[in-house]
């Protein structure tokens, strides 16, 4: 067996990847811009947010990657979004991206752009191109920090999210590093989730966009902190090849299986720290659905639970208010029948036949006290199933969203 | 012009409507039955909850109004919402049908059975036993209080809600008489929307059903206070005939009209009255949508900004978080283009043609922290609109849901 050994390393733990970050005033005491580059051009691959409203690097980020093209640079401010900035937000995204080409000696086209902060306020480009000036710099010199940078990305986040994976793949040592910020929101809005993950694995470029794209279905797409979805949300993986394997090319190959699972449980990983970090967040919650009609509505049934207010304040109050689950799940638009259906928490079965089993409420309300909380739903309808992790709603979600003035 | 007059009259305003309530013990200190009859069977229009999850009475009363047949009576309880609670829980919804019927002569088929409380108890038939022979009894002494009644529907609501009309139709004075409850959600759901609305007006059963249903869809599913979904959310509308008037035979008469716009502003101010009590809720937002591709995507955006977390965080906060209401258009399900669309607060232009106006921070601010805040979003994409209503999220809201056993 092929053994995959996870850590917390950063985007700079796989060969040929430089990371670092710098402070450029755009926020005080902290770094705010942050650039990984790859010593060679890399495949990309790329999940942008589907919000209708998408913020300028987004729609740069879409152009530049739609030809399935080599990258080499991801550049990715803090504090401002900007979204809903019209010409003038589009030309100083790439101003960045020319900034950074013309410091690494790269084509704009092969840089990548994130920012994450404000919606519609203009970056403050004196700022930042004093920052990429320095911040190239550092990546020329081979002054590499990337858990310095996994902290300079972040926004409301409490804590710096790192995730790493290594394994061996026709010999060859193959490391995946990868970081990530949550969905913090500050005023206006900063709902953005950004996940850059760098590999030296040898892969073609479509084999890896089919991996990243199947995976953020199962695991960005799963998570919810409050349901609300951002102009800016961004995956990214970068993969430069120097680990040196034959190339991967296909996910149905022994080589592509493995490639795979390492990089689900990379995302995975990063996705349930991005909720346990969540605003306010006190408790983790995991919504776990077997036997629904099919995967579509299997997911739709996880999210809706996880996505609850009911839900979500009663996993707060540590009630075990079991009817909102099956009402969430009733509310859906995903086929559910309270008759088939099977409630569990935890190893408890509290609803069945369409009625409540003689359940402990005791036992019942000590499993909702705990921190972490499995909610296991089997629809009896069929066979696909899936997860979706949330956290709670407490007092604190409201005051970092509505009173952080005060 | 035929005047309308509208006032706060209960279910027990319009000619042969008796109302009135009784404790029967389900709580403390305060009614918790309620009863509402007509002297002659009366045309009958519901709207039902479409969560796949439905409690017993909604079972029943979408049974027994399949046919269209009249009804006589509507019986409600408080306390326990009867849903998830298997075969016994729709023998108890039967039991007090036939109660009501054997008690005033009617069959059970016209009696309608609406319950409100705690999902996955069993009623305590006992109690409700007892309690609806006396409540019969009141109602056989023409004894009627609808006022009285109007709060005995009540859960975590803090006020009534009546909302009463009446205007003349072939030299007749017709009247209408409403009471609702609203979303309040007790342990451990009590999402329900109960609203009950009488006339006098002579009409036919499909075009009730018509008005009624066409009107909910403006009014009642435009309103949200958590957007989570009830299990035992229902109106009725019974109308006796007799005021006299010719039986108005389509809603495109002149007859039909009045009393279609009567009863839509009768229901959307009843409506209004559940936002504006909204558990926990400090401040009323009205979300007006013009220009929308089409009727459907008007609603799903006026309803997605409504909803929104982030939005009503922003709006307890009195933050001019518009970025918020623009990501919140963008992330539905509806046709939305930023470019096209225009953002007012008020009558303030926030943001137009893809990026904000010049506007004034501190009018927005100013307009975000009056307690009733008016946002308008012109699509420019058709000629559609809706309007939603909503309300924010406090504390309280937290608390109430989350934390009411400590």
């Amino acid at each position: 067996m092929n053994k995959i050994k996870y850590s917390n390393q950063s985007t700079d733990y796989p060969k040929g990847f430089i990371t670092n970050s710098v402070n450029c005033g755009l926020l005080e005491n902290r770094d705010d811009l942050t650039l990984i580059y790859s010593v060679k051009p890399a495949k990309c691959a790329i999940v942008l947010t589907s919000n209708q409203v998408k913020a300028a690097p987004v729609i740069w980020d879409s152009e530049i990657t739609l030809d399935g093209s080599d990258k080499q640079a991801i550049i990715a401010n803090v504090k401002t979004a900007n979204a809903c900035t019209g010409e003038l937000g589009y030309e100083n995204t790439r101003a960045m991206a020319e900034l950074v080409a013309s410091g690494l000696g790269l084509d704009p086209k092969e840089v990548l752009v994130c920012s994450t902060g404000v919606i519609g306020q203009q970056l403050d480009m004196t700022k930042i191109e004093t920052g990429i000036l320095d911040v190239n710099e550092l990546i020329l010199n081979e002054d590499s920090n990337g858990m310095k940078a996994s902290k300079a990305i972040l926004t409301t986040d409490t804590k710096a999210k790192t995730v790493s994976a290594e394994f061996k793949l026709d010999g060859k040592t193959i490391k995946i590093g990868a970081m990530a910020k949550g969905s913090g929101m500050i005023r206006p809005n900063m709902a953005t989730m950004l996940s850059f993950t760098t590999t030296d694995c040898n892969i073609e470029q479509s084999v890896l966009q089919e991996a990243l794209s199947r995976i953020a279905q199962d695991t960005y797409n799963m998570i919810s902190v409050d349901g609300d979805m951002s102009t800016n949300d961004t995956a990214i993986i970068l993969a430069n090849g120097l680990a040196g394997n034959c190339p991967i090319e296909s996910l149905n190959t022994e080589n592509g299986k493995i490639f795979y699972e390492a990089l689900f449980n990379v995302e995975k990983d990063l996705a349930k720290k991005i909720v346990e970090d969540g605003e306010g967040a006190t408790k983790f919650v995991e919504v776990n659905i077997t036997q629904a009609q099919n995967e579509k509505e299997a997911r739709i049934l996880a999210r809706a639970v996880a996505e609850s207010n009911l839900v979500k304040t009663a996993i707060f109050g540590g009630d075990a208010n079991w009817g909102r689950i099956i009402s969430s799940l009733g509310a859906s638009n995903a086929k559910f029948d309270p008759e088939k259906a099977e409630l569990k928490i935890e190893d408890l079965v509290i609803f069945k036949n369409g009625k409540p089993t003689d359940y402990s409420e005791e036992e019942a309300t000590k499993i909702f006290k705990n921190n972490e909380i499995i909610i296991n739903i089997d629809c009896n309808l069929g066979s696909a199933k899936a997860t979706a992790w949330g956290c709670d709603l407490s007092y604190d979600y409201v005051k970092i969203n509505g009173d952080y003035r005060t």
